[in-house]
């Protein structure tokens, strides 16, 4: 007996999108699958949905007839202004107006470290720190969780925002070494989210169970989160790949890595 | 080589005290079982105490020659005031003196959620918060934990305030997969509080290991107490059998569950 | 335009009762002045209610008809158990009762620096800090702090519970020196309580502006209250005629004083 | 010797705005005023800038040659989402650019009460506890907040973030005995912000010196803004002509006060 | 009648040591003045003690007799690291030795903001942060406020170690608005760490009453300590000859100002 | 491929010196020991420096052409003060400044329990709370964490300050039986911290795997430090060869344990 009869999933032809698409199948009995392209050959127990999520009304008309909304669409990562506010901000305000029109209960969010990029490794913050974003599409994620925050204690739609660190098939570089979630934990995070008996307004850091922490997540204990994957089978070759980083720079020292060395999305774009 | 020469278990007839009984037989040469109903037939190393916790003088008396006190007698769930006054609050004040007399050196209390029922599950509680009970039964535990407080200051008598959540057989519905304790667990916990080597005046959580972590329990790591079941064994027959909790009702919020919407129990007495 | 039709002041013959008699007047109609001994000429706008704290019955009609209850009544400190029992839980209890029964939305009640005597002063504890009693007379007031936290989660009633530390005319010791409360300054904690916008369940500290700071209140800054009296002015009288306490003493170092060193009352009363 | 030789003021003709175009005038040689709507007669000190703060152009370039900006324009309360859109988030993305790209060093933003307005007013939250906006209007001010975040981290330009309370006139409800920032004491406020030594990214919250104290602003203790007026002098008026708010009602428990309770806006704008 | 009989003012010749030399003079009986260097005429009651604190034999003799030592000696600012071991630590290692050998039962020490000089002003930290010194001279102050808490934890001796900001005739950069301790205060400071009721081991900023407050001495409000005076009388003259700090540099965003971009003193000292 | 080319190891024939030095083989191309004693035949892999710490040239020389230090050398336990002062204070001096010279860029220090022993077991302290010495071996660890602090915030030197708590064979006594580290567990602790990806300044607690847990080491989870180990398979030994601590003693209470009663080290060096 799933726990919704039907969830919505944006983004769902993404890299992380895609593995959820396959994942959350218990949870549901039907899966309504949202992307701006097209999403292959559907299964019996999937729908889809292709439209912009900075299109309000369709966004809006996506979410009737759903229980659940696990919300990865928008920007992936840095991108310039425009699309930071098009598809993370603009995209983002019309899932949860159509939540509320539609009466949809609990949204998992897809918040990324780089809400709180600027925070020192060695602090072990937890997940009540105040944000401190990394970049624009960092400043995207923080306008979201404010805003998920406004949908709960206004509304009564149950948000969790899953700071989604390092999500990719394996650990790239030596940062990944403690900033890895393997897809399958992904996957258990978000099944957790939706599975929990309640989860209000809850934040929670997204990170396998490596053996370095950089963060504490024991404030999100009651999502009934348990990650089982860890980045040290991947140890000798990304250390063998990939350079240490120096703890005195922004990318050795801070969560956010790298990105909080990037330069402003804008200067780039017109470079 | 036992830790103590003989325990007093208070409420030894019931649904906990009758597990302590047989479970904590290897920490004392002799245990003396106190309640208000005959205990049935003792073992060797077995004495029997029957009188009411209200009775001063005999509460008093059953406390000599004891070195601990495992202390779980009085109302084991909302009741009407009298019955809180008499049993939970006047037994309990008779126990510590009959500590202080006495000379009992630890006390084991059986507190409980309903002692700070009214946080919310989110709010992943240390176990220094300030209480919020949720129901007279919760402010009989909390007058426990505050005159535990004093004796431990002013008298040097030291005690391990047991916070059980939910002891029973199995779960029983949503909200037990995250507050169950098992029996095992229970006498787990008991069993390192008295056998921890320094006490002072401790405040602990008591559940399983379940997945949903809904407080923190941390700061009673010095007991040693390290569960060893859950409720995901349960899991599949609790959600077939008992429906889902409403987020935004005090009973789906709060540690407490439906304590917090209980009416007042002098109202029901008379109704 | 008064805030309330009628205040209800318990104890309003003893010391602080006498002086809140005289100093709520504009906040109210109708002052309802009860005690167990008789109170003297009433003025025009004063009602009496001789009774006992003990009585349920005759507490709980006490309170109908009442906006606002000042509970000062009850034991006027440490006493023996039986004592603390009688009036400071029972008699508490039943206040409170009457209050859920008639309708009255806000108390003020008058806790105790015994309620957390001993915590050390250097540190500096803020109003929600564990509580830690040092005496029964202590524990009845941590006894009345929860009940009534309680009573505003689950009943609504608001209550104020004001830690007094030392209230007399004029202080009497070294200690007083910091933990000295004017009549004056009690009586304008009290009509603060009354007069703040929201209460909710609010824990405050008691003493007057003086010199020495020992504990942190800017917890209860809702309830605008502003000290304009100091010890100061004593201070060359009392250092003349009272000693220096031993700092590595209970009673010099602990906030509860002498208190945190008398034997236990019921030893006292048996002597 | 004027600390600035241009600062910029944006919504320069709006209620504060105005009081900032003459409170602020010692502190730079020349005050750049910006708006929609034409300013009046300027001083000789005075510069004009008309245009839209969605107009990403005309506002990059009117940063030009500023030392400071104090940015009090976008929408003055709560409206339909475009509105804050357009105004609250482009506009002040428009402005960060524009520092950026013209090396201002300081900016003073006016953020508000409705950032943090469902926290409880009896929790008495300091600076940097996490958000919980009450409206549109509140989220747009905590966007500026995360936003101005990433420019003092990645870009070295600071902010004060002022979470003005209610700033009128004088106070026109009972919340406002609290809420109250006089015009007098937001130019204070301002004008410690521009003229401290070291900002940084720094939250600090405005009300008066108003006797009761909802919030702790003693973490913004470095930008030396110290508060003289006070709603004290309007209490009686506001007493005799707004009634109590009821403290189990949003509108009385939380910061945010009527806010809390608002119908979300887009609905507004439909009906 | 004054506090003591004798106390000891080591560095009595120094800068704040003359200030305290006439100030503390009401305290008590006598005043033992120590330096290295002659003190000038003595008054009637005063006594000399001329000797080197890193002479153990001479600085134990020099506390006999006394019941407080007020320790000003040792380094008066950085320095190379011999005479830092020499002067901060194994002097204070002597006068601690002197203090337990002959009874000693208070001990007000000078410690410095430099032992925190690596905070962040905006961080407005309490005085029970770690540490975080800024040069040999701060982990100096750090050893003397280590040892001194051992001495009370296990020895009984008491001390209030006072985090001297910048105590000169007046303030002579923009750093010293907010780091200002007149002499006057400075008087008052230690006069209260010598008239408080209790002290045990207290660690206190030392600053005037200046508008701008960088650092929390809420925690240290046991001492009675109020500053009367405040740099604001200087501020037009220091900011006419003093250039404003980069908040981007370490002397312009920590609080230790320049002494956090000071080169190493063993590399000073051989150039 | 090892983390470093050549690894300094001061204290390398002490008991956990030579533990070290076998354990971190894997570790770097090099290993030079270091000690006042001969350290017996070498390895391939390893050099020797026999030379004492408190000769400064010595000990920079030593540094030289190293790229971690692992610093256990000094004063094993308690001592007089001159051992403590030679060994503790000035040798590490010196290895700090034989790391700044040589561009040495991680150190790993054997601090102790003994630098926070005073704190109460039951506190549960985290790695952050400030210093309480318990003798002056204590102390002289306490100095070394603070100018470690500063040669991180200043000269860019990481270190992890490693609190032993009691590194022997097996537990010895009851006390153990929490505090227990055993030698393979030391040896992943020091691993841990030479291959953390970012150390900065880091304090951590180094026990085993005990079921008891008397501190709260999850500040220092970005070392990724997993003890293996327990004093389990000792319990029952050591509970029948040594008496439980009585937990109203010092000894018993405190997490420094019969330190906190040991009586001054220079009292007994002439006793």
């Amino acid at each position: 007996m799933p726990h919704y009869n039907r969830i919505l999933i944006t983004g769902a032809a993404g890299r992380l999108g895609s593995q959820l698409r396959a994942g959350l199948a218990p949870l549901a009995g039907v899966i309504r699958l949202a992307d701006r392209e097209p999403l292959g050959p559907l299964a019996a127990h999937e729908e889809e949905a292709i439209f912009d999520l900075a299109d309000m009304e369709a966004t809006i008309a996506t979410t009737e007839g759903c229980d659940a909304i696990v919300h990865f669409g928008g920007a992936p990562t840095e991108r310039e202004w425009q699309v930071i506010l098009d598809s993370s901000i603009r995209g983002s305000y019309h899932i949860y107006e159509g939540a509320r029109k539609h009466g949809v209960k609990r949204i998992v969010y897809a918040s990324s470290v780089h809400a709180i990029g600027f925070h020192e490794i060695g602090a072990h913050i937890p997940v009540d720190t105040p944000v401190r974003p990394d970049c624009l599409y960092g400043v995207g994620k923080t306008f979201v969780e404010s805003l998920s925050r406004l949908y709960w204690d206004k509304h009564g739609i149950e948000t969790a925002c899953l700071r989604i660190f390092s999500s990719f098939p394996e650990p790239a570089d030596r940062r990944m070494l403690w900033s890895y979630l393997s897809f399958a934990d992904c996957v258990r995070l978000v099944t957790a989210a939706l599975s929990a008996p309640f989860v209000g307004h809850t934040i929670a850091f997204g990170t396998s169970d490596n053996s370095v922490k950089a963060v504490d997540n024991s404030g999100a204990g009651h999502l009934g989160y348990h990650p089982q994957d860890s980045s040290e089978p991947f140890r000798a070759k990304v250390e063998a790949s990939s350079p240490a980083l120096d703890p005195l720079s922004p990318a050795g020292r801070y969560l956010g890595g790298k990105f909080c060395e990037m330069p402003h999305p804008d200067d780039e774009a017109k470079g």
